[in-house]
């Protein structure tokens, strides 16, 4: 099969065995999404070497002997069949640790990760994962719309994290893929959500769902009204702008893997007591129903489709500045 | 009367007029400690001029009219007279906002602080404060214990911040006056600590109450266990070394107000899903009772006392390394 792959240094389009199911699912890949993370692994931050790609929807194609099958650490159900069409949680965790036991591998020490750590991803004709890490997509939302299924629980996760309600007042500072499902999930829970972007285009598209959204130049106004900052520009610019933006005792959530060093005035965060609060991957059942509701425009985010013969140009595109999702069909 | 003030870029024992209680309440000072903040203070790091030192314990000279006295902001109790003897809270809020309505000035916008912002400090032989900032002393805690409140708050504020029960691992990082402190008041909650110190005495203090500390080259062995890590060192390098012991999802404890900045990597409390938490001030009446029970050793952290008139020196001295708690009588 043929799998986009970072090794050595380079990437290329290789063709490689296809998996086999050995104990887990093998999915067919319909469709999958280049995120920030797989153009990190592709300039060699992340040490990462195989097939990149943790962004997919996609089909059932073979259930391996569920031996090494462990409900404690299932996301979806168990009674998928081939031909079920389905996204998949990244995190394969070991099954054993007490962690795993307890249903959320997503912090397993030795778990593996689509794409990203010690397994291959799903820039590729097929990927195999637990059959429990496997979610069923309902009818309504198209391949297109499920896709987005991992980065909106990305953004869903921030509310495991950090409790928003509709008296809250948020903060998104970044328009880039993140910052705009950020804002509209954050939305979702009727709080006053204002999102600092730099372009008018992408800003239009939380604006059409009645989300603020503002440039920099107007932040003065704004300064330490916020009660939750979420640092999703991927820039160390960000954590700066979120701590002028919050009000004292306010939360500071950041989404961003950006590689490299922040500085910043840790006295501030101490004279403020801000919170600063790491979040990364979500479940993904709550994606899933707020994409069954269309309640989150994705759609919009969607810049340019390649074949996924062209992954090379395609991730070359997803780099260039002020583009949003580029999405692969094997 | 005599001051330790800070002017034009030096510091100095000067005489200035003895305030007037005018709505406040005049408090003669028998005892200051020497803080860290002081010595950024004369450093030229906060930007404040004037008498500093926010550590005392004193007797209430005068009480003046009570006009501008809010008993919304009130810490302790309006009934004091003169001839009380006690400590004060450092923040003085407006008493308008709805932070100090609700009883706490820690945060209000308008606030001065003791020696810090706006208002003449601690190590002079009078201090004015409100009334409603003072708390009496039980007769059981002598002047050279109740010296230490304030810090002694500052490392009870953490509970106000995070749970700690006797289920938590906490880890503290510095064998400073502040770790010590807060090593101290941890290991009430009944929470295994460990102190994480370079100096065999001063580690020694901690040691004495039960609590294990070691020395940064047995870090390795405890990578990943913590579930909340105090970064009490005031050293860029304390924040790095909390991350590597916590958990995922564990919590970083930020008490240092050093000057400068810290550089971290956002990432890795992205991935492990860090909460980094300030913390500053805290009330005064849990610090009270644990020095009446003697739930804490402050003696051993006096490491010399000086007369008012020889503030300068004394401030030297506590600028040097390794030294703790230098007391200062007028």
């Amino acid at each position: 099969m043929k799998a986009l792959r970072y090794k050595n240094g380079s990437l290329s389009v290789s063709n490689v065995p296809t998996p086999l199911a050995d104990g887990e699912a093998l999915v067919r890949v319909t469709l999958s999404g280049i995120c920030n993370t797989d153009l990190e692994i592709a300039r060699g931050y992340a040490g990462f070497e195989g097939t990149i790609g943790h962004e997919f929807v996609g089909v059932i194609e073979e259930v391996g002997q569920a031996g090494s099958l462990s409900p404690s650490r299932q996301a979806g159900s168990l009674s998928y069949t081939a031909g079920t069409r389905v996204v998949g949680e990244i995190n394969a965790g070991c099954g054993e640790c007490d962690l795993c036991r307890s249903g959320d591998s997503r912090h397993c020490p030795r778990r593996t990760v689509l794409g990203i750590v010690g397994r291959d991803g799903a820039h590729a004709e097929f990927l195999k994962l637990p059959l429990a890490n496997l979610l069923a997509v309902p009818d309504e939302v198209s391949d297109e719309r499920a896709v987005f299924t991992e980065p909106l629980a990305a953004a869903c996760a921030i509310l495991e994290r950090v409790t928003i309600t509709e008296d809250s007042r948020v903060a998104v500072i970044g328009d880039g893929k993140l910052g705009l499902l950020c804002a509209q999930v954050l939305a979702t829970t009727g709080a006053q959500v204002t999102l600092i972007g730099k372009h008018r285009s992408k800003m239009a598209i939380v604006e059409r769902r009645g989300i603020e959204s503002v440039t920099p130049d107007a932040i003065t106004k704004l300064r330490g009204i916020f009660d939750v900052a979420v640092e999703a520009s991927g820039s160390p610019s960000g954590f700066a702008t979120a701590v002028e933006l919050l009000h004292p005792r306010g939360i500071l959530v950041l989404k961003s893997t950006f590689h490299g060093k922040t500085e910043i005035d840790a006295a501030r965060l101490v004279v403020n007591e801000i919170s600063v609060v790491g979040s990364r991957c979500g479940r993904f059942a709550p994606p899933l129903e707020l994409l069954k509701m269309g309640a989150v425009d994705v759609e919009s985010l969607i810049d340019d489709r390649f074949p996924l013969t062209s992954g090379v140009t395609a991730m070359e595109r997803a780099s260039q500045a002020g583009v949003l999702k580029i999405l692969l069909r094997p």
